[in-house]
């Protein structure tokens, strides 16, 4: 059974491991237990492309190849009674980024909102984690990350701006939390390397070679440094606007923070922005999530064409599969399997204690 | 020349006229000057469907049925140092929202940032117009509102969400201000009525009939009361995304102001939400103008493909067509001329003295 493609993981065990191996490479024991425990709560959701998958090959070896700054020293920077912007010291972006959700929740616990501002950072992993540390206070939680460099702009035949991130949690009585995270464009890198592993072509409209022609291999893509292209796609169905939220997030984070945001990247690898409004610091906000369980209630009851699933809330999925997991382990896909056993190999550390029996 | 298409009004002249018919209906002096002034405000910009189109038919005959108040009692409820909740009393939205944003950038001269919510309030207009009061005090303003229900939910078959507005607004040194003013939608209705006068159908995959079937004929949209798609319009091209933004606006507006969204409108027509943010309250935002000109520099540069226009900011012709339509005078379409000249036939107002000689 070790060796099987859907071989399951226990989630504490699992998050004790990815501490370990962080700790092997010099991150302090706090900030390692932080780290894993914001990776594997991202498998725990299902949202596997942003978990343990990335630990091995790009956080641990970026670590020890000095990409990552396993000793940060994380500065906070008060502006004003709402406002911080936060050097990230070339950090973890997990640290960096729990640290600056952290102010922000703070300010909005005094005086009804904060919003920091984040640079010299690096990947934080799903956002969804950071706007949730807001939901549970009961305040609307709101991240804006630059992504990595893979987007043209309308019109475009070149990568010019990141696969920059919108995220947005809010809390509801019985149903939820809501959990928005996305990329306004057409796709994020992950997802074209997984088409590329299973042989699969892209949509229509998803990318664009060197030249800007439309392409549907990502092979092409990879070979040939296509771009993928911004949400909408093409003039005719909104491809400024998907473009111009790109911007909005270059202008949150990287502008605000006086990096130059996913075009320039002047100080680090990524920016970030987070925001905290807490609902009760609004007169009217006292039925929210009882508002909120009847708009989850009017999406389910939504009549739907013949063939197509009943309507979600975003965040619904994960949320099922984040209890679900939380029961029953993780699974964990052979390749990822592969890269932690290489990982444990060369950090002398042993995974056989975490399967689930 | 008088009947000609591209007929040409006085700015200046036509708001006046705007603020007159107003005050005709019972508006007070004050809040008609400043209701001609945003109404004028997205002709100038270019943004003809949000402006003097609607004067007589949608706000006049609003407040000649009693649709909308012609004498509000706004009231603003402060719930912390930097929120506050707006109750619109069934005004015109624009004087409210006016007064909602004005709140919203004294809390964020004060502390930093500001956050508001309004509910009982009717069309505002152009969103832009309130984030670039934001914008002209050196701030990043953002706007959410309701907007008309006519949105059908991924794989839905009926309109159950608002046609939501998103906008935002910053400074920039040399070029700009920013302004992305959108719905996440393939549409709004207004375009769909030009399409229907143009006798044009409508790009794929903007529209479904009630029956969730993909429509182009924006004849079949209105007679059979279809929907239009949130942005990405399919599941492959992420309409989901689309969807997800609808929802966080209404959460915003609706939910946080306790009107319950575009779904329920329990209270009012119209919710909206702002935010104010000092860019010099982030210690790092010293050289924002300079890095959003540097930004603006990069995508007037960037390459594209042939046939394609060189890439723009968002608000970019907009901002062009404001300076353009300032020195020349604001082109009338005919049918919007014959709608102020019935107007003015009611209300015993002369519209001669507007035209550029």
């Amino acid at each position: 059974m070790m060796n099987n493609a859907q071989q399951k993981a226990n989630p504490q065990k699992l998050e004790q491991l990815v501490s370990l191996a962080l700790q092997k490479v010099g991150v302090s024991r706090a900030e390692a237990d932080l780290t894993a425990n914001i990776l594997v709560d991202a498998d725990l959701r299902g949202i596997d492309s942003h978990g343990v998958i990335n630990l091995y090959s790009y956080y641990i070896k970026g670590i020890q190849t000095g990409r990552i700054n396993n000793k940060p020293e994380i500065k906070i920077v008060p502006g004003s009674p709402t406002t911080a912007s936060v050097d990230g010291d070339n950090g973890l972006g997990f640290v960096i980024s729990h640290k600056a959700m952290s102010e922000t929740i703070r300010m909005a616990k005094e005086m009804g909102t904060g919003w920091t501002t984040v640079y010299n950072s690096n990947h934080c992993g799903a956002g969804a984690y950071y706007t949730l540390m807001a939901a549970r206070e009961n305040m609307i939680g709101i991240l804006f990350s630059t992504g990595g460099s893979t987007v043209a702009g309308p019109g475009g035949k070149e990568r010019m701006i990141g696969n920059n991130v919108i995220a947005f949690a809010a809390p509801g009585d019985k149903h939820g939390p809501f959990v928005l995270d996305m990329a306004p464009t057409m796709a994020i890198a992950n997802k074209l390397h997984m088409l590329q592993w299973e042989g699969k072509s892209m949509p229509e409209g998803w990318a664009v070679d060197s030249e800007g022609r439309p392409i549907t291999d990502p092979n092409v893509y990879f070979a040939e440094k296509g771009a993928v292209l911004p949400l909408g796609s093409t003039a005719s169905h909104g491809v400024h606007k998907g473009f111009g939220l790109l911007l909005v997030a270059d202008i949150l984070t990287g502008l605000l923070s006086g990096d130059g945001g996913s075009m320039f990247r002047r100080k680090g690898a990524e920016s970030h922005a987070f925001c905290a409004l807490r609902i009760d610091a609004f007169p009217t906000g006292g039925g929210f999530g009882q508002l909120m369980d009847e708009m989850i209630g009017k999406l389910h009851a939504a009549p739907t064409v013949e063939g197509a699933d009943s309507m979600k809330y975003p965040g619904e999925k994960e949320n099922v599969t984040y209890r679900e997991r939380s029961a029953n382990g993780i699974p964990l896909k052979e390749n990822v399997v592969k890269d932690l056993r290489e990982m444990c190999g060369e950090l002398e550390l042993s995974m056989d204690s975490i399967w689930v029996n």
